[in-house]
C-alpha cells in the first residue's frame, strides 16, 4: 500500500466514523421523541448556573420528565428525593462512578439519596450464580465502593433487596395495579423467562421507585430517578402506578451511560473487561486499556490533522468530558481535538492521567471505608404502612 | 299432576341423579389417572388399622403419590413433615375443618405440621382488596379457628405469608429453577393476570413446600402435601424442582374436598355462604343450610322407598361421612339410605345434630384461643442458608 492509498483508507475510515457519529446522534435523539422525553436544552438555557451540574453542562444528562418541580425544590432550598438503584452483577467500572458522581451532585443540591443495590436482579437477569454470591458482592464490593464515592449517611439510605425482604411485601401490594399484558408490553414477552424476573421486572423495581414515597418516609413526594435510556420503561411503568395510588408519578433524568472502550454504540459492562475501566484497576491496567481503546481518529496522522477527529464517538474523549473537574479543559481538547491540532496519543495522555487521579483518588477513599462505616448508609425501616389494619 | 305422573318424574330424578353420580366417579378416576397418582385402595389393604385416618377409612383421601415412605416413618415411630397451605379468603368452614382434623390425625401419628396462611394469594387472586385486610383475617379468624381444632403448639408452625417475607428470598432463589413457560403449561397462560400471581403460584407456593427442607429445618426430609385435586399442579412443579435441588419430592395426599350444599360437582366456598357451613354458624343457620341443602334422594318419599337413595352425591350423608367418629353408624346410615328405607327428613335431622356438636364444640375451644397462646404457633425463624456467603 503506497501513501496515497493509505491516505484513501483513512479518508473512508473518516466518513465511516462520521456515519458512526451521526447514527448514535440519531438514536438519542429518536428515543427522546418516541418515548416522549423533554429535551435538557431548554431547562439549562434559564437554569441558574449552580444548579447545573457537569454531568448537565457536558450532555451526559440529556433528556428528562418533569424534572421542573424538582429544580423548584432546588431552587427553594427544599429537599427532595433520589433513587437510584444498581445490578451488583460486578465490581464498579467508570460507567457507575459516573452515575453516582451525580448522586452526589444531587445531594448537595438538597438530595436525600435512595440505593437499592439489586443483587435479585443480578440472580433473576442470570448475572449471578446465586443470591449469596451476589450479596457477597454487594457488601464487599459495590457498596464500600458507592460509599467512597462520597455520600453523606445522613442523607443516603442504601438496602441489597435480599435483606430487605419488606420491599417484596410492597411489590405484592403494587401487583394488582398493573397487568402482564403491560409487563409483556413494557419489555417484550420473550425476554421474560422466569417468575422471579417477571415480579422483579414489574413491581420490584417499582417498589424500588415509589417506596420514598410510603407513608414510612413521609409519603407522598417528587422524586428524581437518574436512569439509562433503555430503562425508561420501569420509569414509565412507575408513573403509571404512582398516578393510581395517588402519589408525584416520579420525574426522571436520562443519563448517556459511559460508553464501551471497544464500541461506541455499546457502554461500558462490568462482565465485559476489556469494555470497561474498573474502579479497581491499577495503573498497568488503566494504561493497556486506553492505549487499546476505540477513539474518534483515523489512524493516519497527516489524515487527523487535515481533517480533524470525531470527539462525540471517542471512548477516550469520553472519558475526560466525563471526569475532568475543569470545563475550560474538557472545551479546549474537545476543539483540538476536533480540528486536528491534538493527537490521538497527546489526547490519551491527558485522559490517562485524569483517569489514573480519578481511580488512585478512589483507591485510597475506598480503603478508609470500615464495616462500621457501611451500616451508617444501610436503610433498616420496617415497611408496613400497606400492611396496618 | 296426577300420581302416576309423580313417580314418573321421580324416577327419572333418580336417572339424572345416577348418571350424576356415575360422573362424577369418573372424574376423579379420570383426574387420578391422567396425573398419574396411585390409588389409595392398595395401600389401605395391607395398612394397620391405628394409621387408616378417618379420611383415609372414608374415601375423602383418595389417591397419592409417594405416601409410602411417610407410612413407614409412621410405623417406626419417626417425625414426618406435613405441609398445608390456606388461603386466608373467608371465615373457616367445615370443607376447611375437613382438611385440618386430617392434619391433627397425621400430626398424632408424627406429623410435624407446617401451615403458611397464604393472604397474599388471597390478595394477588382478587379474593381480598388489600394485604392489610386478607392478614387481618387471617389473624382475627383463620388462624384461631385452626388452633382451636386441636394441633399441639410444640409441632405445629403456622406463618402470614405478609409477615414471613424471609419466605419471599426463598422463592426469587427457586425462580431459576422454573420457567415461564412451565408455569403457563401448568396453570393455563390465559388465568395468569398479575406479576404477584405469576410469582405467587410459581414459586410462593414452592417456597412454602420445600421451605421444611431448607438447613433451618433440619435439611431433606420426606414431606406429605395434603390437597384438593385442583392444587396437584403445585405439587408437580415443586416436586420437579426439588429433584433439581437435591431435595426429596414431596409426597402427595389427594383429598375429595367437601362438596358443596348446593352441588355436588362443586366444593364448599367461602365465598358463596349458601354452599358452606362456616365454623362461626349459629343453630339456626345450620338448621336453615341443612334444610335447604341437596340430597341424594328423589322427590316423592315412595320413589325413594322403593329405589333409594344415592349417599355418595348426597351433601347431607357427606358431612356425616366426614365429621362422624363412628365408623358404625356411618355405614349404617349409608346402607339405610341407599335402600331407601332411611327418609331424606331423617338423614337431615341425624346430620343437622353432628354438625350442630361439631360446630358447637369448635366454638367452645375456638373462645379459649387467646393472643398469647396464638404466639406460640407462628413461626419466626429467619431463612438464610441460601443467602450465606
Amino acid at each position: 500500500m503506497n501513501i496515497t492509498d493509505h491516505r484513501l483508507v483513512a479518508k473512508k475510515e473518516y466518513q465511516s466514523k462520521l456515519k458512526l457519529k451521526q447514527k448514535i446522534e440519531r438514536y438519542y435523539k429518536n428515543q427522546a421523541v418516541k418515548n416522549g422525553l423533554k429535551s435538557l436544552d431548554k431547562i439549562q438555557a434559564y437554569l441558574p448556573s449552580e444548579y447545573k451540574l457537569q454531568q448537565m453542562r457536558r450532555g451526559i444528562a440529556f433528556a428528562h420528565l418533569d424534572l421542573e418541580i424538582i429544580l423548584e425544590l432546588m431552587a427553594s432550598k427544599k429537599e427532595f428525593t433520589v433513587i437510584s438503584g444498581l445490578n451488583p452483577s460486578s465490581s464498579l467500572h467508570l460507567g457507575h462512578k459516573s452515575l453516582f458522581d451525580l448522586l452526589v451532585g444531587l445531594q448537595q443540591l438538597g438530595g436525600r439519596v435512595f440505593i437499592p443495590v439489586t443483587n435479585d436482579e443480578s440472580y433473576v437477569e442470570r448475572k449471578a450464580v446465586s443470591l449469596a454470591e451476589s450479596r457477597k458482592q454487594s457488601y464487599e464490593s459495590v457498596i464500600p465502593d458507592i460509599i467512597a464515592l462520597g455520600l453523606k449517611p445522613s442523607k443516603t439510605h442504601i438496602f441489597v433487596d435480599s435483606d430487605y425482604p419488606d420491599l417484596y411485601n410492597f411489590a405484592m401490594h403494587l401487583s394488582k395495579y398493573i397487568t402482564i399484558k403491560e409487563v409483556e408490553a413494557a419489555f417484550g414477552e420473550k425476554s421474560l423467562q422466569n417468575p422471579g424476573q417477571v415480579f422483579y421486572r414489574s413491581v420490584v423495581q417499582m417498589a424500588q421507585i415509589l417506596l420514598p414515597q410510603l407513608p414510612e418516609f413521609g409519603g407522598p413526594k417528587p422524586t428524581l430517578i437518574p436512569v439509562g435510556i433503555d430503562q425508561h420503561p420501569y420509569v414509565l411503568l412507575a408513573r403509571d402506578v404512582a398516578k393510581k395510588l395517588k402519589l408525584v408519578p416520579p420525574s426522571e433524568l436520562v443519563i448517556k451511560l459511559q460508553q464501551s472502550l471497544q464500541d461506541p454504540q455499546q457502554k461500558m459492562s462490568g462482565s465485559k473487561p476489556k469494555t470497561a475501566l474498573y474502579l479497581t484497576d491499577n495503573r498497568r491496567q488503566i494504561k493497556e486499556k486506553i492505549k487499546k481503546a476505540y477513539t474518534g481518529s483515523v489512524s493516519s496522522l497527516d489524515i487527523h490533522q487535515q481533517m480533524g477527529g470525531l470527539p462525540e464517538i471517542c471512548s477516550v474523549f469520553s472519558l475526560l468530558n466525563t471526569y475532568s473537574p475543569t470545563d475550560g479543559l474538557v472545551k479546549e481538547v474537545y476543539d483540538n481535538y476536533k480540528n486536528g491540532s491534538l493527537r490521538t496519543d497527546k489526547l490519551k495522555n491527558i485522559v490517562y492521567n485524569q483517569v489514573l487521579k480519578e481511580i488512585t483518588n478512589h483507591q485510597r477513599k475506598r480503603s478508609q471505608v470500615t464495616k462500621n462505616k457501611i451500616k451508617r448508609f444501610l436503610l433498616k425501616k420496617p415497611l408496613r404502612s400497606f400492611l396496618n389494619y
